[in-house]
């Protein structure tokens, strides 16, 4: 077979791959579809092991996989993604481990906003989710520009936890919230309304006026831009949160089909979203409550 | 066959079934065992219903699945578990249910401490876990008499998740956390060393000296008496945390057996053991990062 005929036959695979998933997409979507899916991208530098790949080929297959995933996503309707892209634990990885990562970063990032990219395909708004200050210089200045570029996107959200805890994202919250207290307080100080302190002490603090509840830490959040996901994905077969979006997820379903993460397919999206789709009045009653 | 011959058979069973056990424990016990494992008790109505069982029996039979993996635990070597009894949400079911199912725990709660009882048997001290106040009186005096009850039994820990959800624990904490802090600059103040607002205004919080961090919210966890869960298993195949120890669960192992609460048995533990120890190296070097 000549190399003409073989470009021939995978380009008709690839179609009916296509037509395939349409047909797919349809059905599912006589049901309801998930507004917000989160991924845990484990598995790259295992997938870079086992394929015996040149260090750091994981996180570029990785990120392909990553690629066709969004494309997966927004043509079935789900409006939220957010993916784990960089832990804060991550940057106690090896020196070079960490600089090769961000320099990736840096290039996918710059590459988000080009022209041709999936972001513009979709209509994607960009958010980066995370203790933005602790990136190097350049990613974080490609992280705003990402932002500020998609800010008018409506159609869909992309949101990319980096340095990105959720125990750090709850503390960041929290003090947020008591700034904002401290604020108040000292704003009604200024008006002659007496000490803020004194309206915190052991008999007024019952009438909660000054007092930090759940939505004041909810409206804090890092995250508070996009719904709570409906689920969370984490490839390579474990069941672990790893501080991913631990408050958020308090009503979410988790799947960990045993793959990698470079080897994540449309299948995978399929089953969960069928999983979604059985608990689906379930979990709409429990969020509800 | 008579019936003493039948007896003697299912005692000759048991003993048979016991030595199992205790064989598969030393095998168990030559890796790591988890230090702590919690349980989201989860399937009793839907077990009742399957077996047309009346209307609360579900919860029975699933207090005698929990003894009995209370005993399997503590024979394996865990120091500490957790169950999670009752969630603030399943206030709002049915007002019947909710009252049938508090004189329930107050009928086992006084159990837990006589003379004959699992708690006595093990050395274990039992810890209350929630917000203890939302309980009816009699419920909340039992807990309180166990809980003092059980104060100098150091064998190993149970805590019971009562009126608990991870949301509510949190928020407690940072309350809490706060109105440390506020006690302190009030004490600040009366010494005469300004008031603490001032302290606290824009440029000086950098210093961070009364700023609510990581540490001062996790001291004021209700799970704050026990270390960290290493697994948690939760009943009848649902992959969901449903507001259960988020916050300590970030490196923690979830696993979801298929089986509902009161079916759940002694393999289940052993494969989720299994997988601890499977795991165990790298979670150790994730929860000391």
């Amino acid at each position: 077979m000549d190399k003409g005929s073989s470009s021939h036959e995978t380009q008709r695979f690839g179609s009916f791959g296509s037509f395939l998933r349409r047909c797919i997409i349809s059905i599912l979507s006589t049901a309801p579809i998930p507004n917000h899916i989160a991924f845990i991208m484990d598995g790259n530098r295992r997938y870079c092991k086992r394929k015996n790949l040149m260090e750091g080929a994981g996180h570029r297959v990785g990120f392909l996989a990553l690629m066709a995933m969004l494309r997966y996503c927004y043509e079935l309707g789900v409006k939220c993604v957010t993916v784990y892209a960089f832990s804060i634990d991550n940057f106690k990885r090896r020196p070079e481990e960490v600089q090769s990562l961000m320099e990736l970063m840096q290039e996918k990032i710059e590459g988000l906003i080009k022209e041709e990219s999936i972001v513009n395909h979709y209509g994607i708004r960009v958010y980066f989710i995370g203790n933005l200050k602790l990136l190097s210089k350049p990613v974080r200045l490609a992280a705003e520009k990402a932002m500020v570029a998609t800010a008018s996107n409506s159609r869909a959200v992309l949101s990319i936890c980096i340095a990105y805890t959720s125990t750090d994202e709850i503390v960041h919250a929290v003090q947020e919230s008591c700034q904002e207290k401290w604020d108040e307080i000292r704003e009604l100080n200024a008006s002659g309304a007496g000490y803020g302190l004194i309206e915190l002490d052991g008999n007024r603090r019952e009438e909660g006026e000054h007092y930090i509840g759940v939505t004041d830490i909810e409206k804090h959040m890092y995250m508070a831009v996009v719904p709570d996901p409906d689920i969370i994905i984490r490839a390579s077969g474990e069941t672990r949160l790893s501080n991913f979006l631990l408050w958020q997820s308090a009503y979410c379903l988790l799947y960990s089909p045993s793959v990698l993460w470079p080897e994540i397919g449309f299948q995978h999206l399929v089953w969960a979203v069928l999983e979604f789709q059985r608990n689906y009045f379930y979990l709409k009653e429990k969020k509800k409550a």
